[in-house]
């Protein structure tokens, strides 16, 4: 079997987690990624918790399949062997501050001398240009300033982070999307190009339909903790031991739901028969909800209002996730075996394709791992 | 300019929010993009608000760019319609329940024999296979069956649904670069295959470190608000007339911050001196930065911060975000003329590429404006 990228040769300067987590879904393809890392640390999340026999399961994840090799980028002979390997590469992705490649003679108008055909990625904070572009880039910063912490959390607490990383990783992705659209178009045209990537995009661009009530309506969204805006009961309720999810999304769904509860007659209550008048009362239903929710546990719950034909839903915690049976069948979790840890669990690869799947097999590369053969066989022979 | 995605026919079965997203992300970079319609309603967002000049803004955000044609798929006709259309056709998406397209004769297994090099492309809730495959999706239960839920919001506070659909919005991501990796590989081979994209496990895709902090550590990630688990203070913090963020991840931006507030004693003190040492004491030193805050409106203490040298922000609005002169420079709101409400502001496109760049032009469809077009040119011709 071709794997899907295979010949693709990365090189890849990034650190942390938007940059790598984007070579990562090349490699899970088949893309050869040569990291390249400075001498001594490497990359910083080589000293990121949590450790396995000591080595950064941090890394481990957004680092499997690739090859690395250390060089000071501040000294001529490394850039002479960035030069080489750039004629002999497909793509290059950094994510360092706008401006840092530009110093190091690595931009994008320095490199396309050496090879026109290049895709040269940039991810930032901010972008490449627009006023912020210097600016310091933190997950939290780029969630605040894209819009979505205005909308994520309950209107009597402040606004709230989502718990993960979003604008790294939406960032990565629309990355990876975008240099796949262009090696597309180079495989048809021969021509290479650059892409830049904010974080600050990549998250106002996740916001949906939120964006459109202001630019048609002139609303601005607030936050509702985990309510619908429309429909009634569709929120997160407390039961005797934990929380569950309700989805009503109509009438019929509700009549259903006053039947799992013992009290059909909510179903003709002039409060609650209509969705947008459920909406208006949202606090009674809710209170009316909990009261019962209070005698079940969320396993008793979710199986009496799922038996009801109504979409309900545990909370999972990681661990639920990580234990659970579907995560399990679909290979959403992975075993690669380490060469100083045995072998280490990683979250697996979404994109199931059929013919061409993505394949976690390898480790992450220890510190410089490739660099000689990579000197050997990619540099010198051609000096 | 050749359009990166130009020649490329997407057959698109997908309805809402997932499916439509993905198939948007597509017609941005020139692909034709064909949106098969139920008749009379169509997509059942063409009802969704909100609405300018009764044309819906949830729809036409979506549905740029795109070619609409309705087809009852109840009757024959539709189906040797559509056959014809697969036959000459690269990629087809679909966000039915698994098991409707089987139902209509249009799954995987009976299309390929059109045509073997057809791409076709499922999302859904819980994926193809799987012990809850045909479980019903909404955004609310792909959070908390993915695990993200748990770890967005205050610990006082129950679990909380990051603001927008990120469970759609994260499927349809993973399924463009799913797609743009299969184009690739069909470009060099001529195969075709499937692509099963699953809300749940994009959720989980997108958990990055907090899955390592289990598989490797056992610990499972709670929710901690806004804060950074490892420094402090790096969080949202109360001023006047809001709130702002501050992210201070060392010792020694701590010591520029002491000084802006004008408490350089703090620099010194033996319950803050060292970044654990804050951490361990996050709520008393909150307590000061909120009191020196409650002086200062967002806007004077975001300058007075960032003027000491420490990473610091307002937390925009979807007004403020969509006014930003930052969102301006970046293209990420364009005007798009459209026949019947004149012309509508939608969100753009992140991916910056340098020579084929997103173009954002032409209207959503009105329901089956191109059906006879189609039928005529696709369909009847091959009869």
């Amino acid at each position: 079997m071709q794997r899907p990228l295979e010949n693709i040769r990365v090189l890849d300067f990034t650190r942390v987690l938007a940059g790598p987590y984007c070579t990562m879904l090349l490699a899970d393809m088949g893309a050869e990624v040569i990291k390249i890392e400075k001498p001594e640390t490497g990359d910083d999340t080589r000293s990121f918790g949590p450790f396995q026999n000591d080595e950064s399961g941090y890394f481990m994840f957004l680092n499997r399949g690739k090859k690395s090799i250390t060089l000071d980028l501040k000294t001529p002979q490394a850039i002479d062997a960035i030069k080489e390997l750039v004629k002999q590469s497909d793509v290059l992705v950094e994510n360092f501050r706008p401006g840092v490649m530009k110093k190091l003679g690595l931009d994008y108008e320095s490199l396309r001398e050496w090879n026109p055909a290049l895709i040269y990625t940039s991810i930032s904070g901010f972008g490449q240009y627009g006023p912020y572009s210097q600016r310091p880039a933190y997950d939290l910063v780029a969630q605040a300033m894209g819009g979505m912490t205005s909308i994520t959390g309950h209107p009597d607490k402040p606004p709230t982070r989502a718990g993960a990383s979003l604008g790294d990783m939406s960032a990565a992705l629309y990355a990876a999307y975008g240099i796949m659209v262009a090696l597309f178009h180079r495989q048809r045209t021969g021509e290479g190009q650059c892409i830049d990537i904010s974080m600050m995009d990549s998250i106002f661009a996740l916001l949906e339909s939120n964006v459109m009530r202001y630019t048609v309506d002139q609303v601005v969204p607030e936050r509702i903790g985990s309510r619908h805006p429309i429909s009634t009961p569709f929120d997160i309720y407390k039961a005797k031991d934990g929380y569950v999810v309700i989805a009503v999304a109509n009438d019929s769904l509700f009549k259903r739901l006053c039947t799992v509860i013992r009290q059909p007659e909510l179903a003709e209550d002039e409060r609650f028969y209509l969705d947008p008048l459920r909406t208006k009362h949202e606090a009674e239903l809710k209170t009316i909800i909990e009261t019962w929710l209070a005698q079940y546990t969320v396993a008793e719950a979710v199986e009496m209002i799922n038996e009801g034909g109504i979409p309900c839903s545990p909370i999972l915690t990681i661990q639920d996730v990580c234990e659970d049976e579907h995560t399990k069948a679909r290979d959403m979790l992975v075993d690669i075996p380490h060469p100083v840890t045995g072998s280490v669990k990683v979250p697996g690869n979404p994109v199931k394709l059929s013919r061409t799947p993505p394949i976690i097999e390898k480790s992450s590369p220890m510190l410089g791992e490739h660099t000689s053969d990579i000197l050997k066989t990619l540099v010198h022979q051609q000096g």
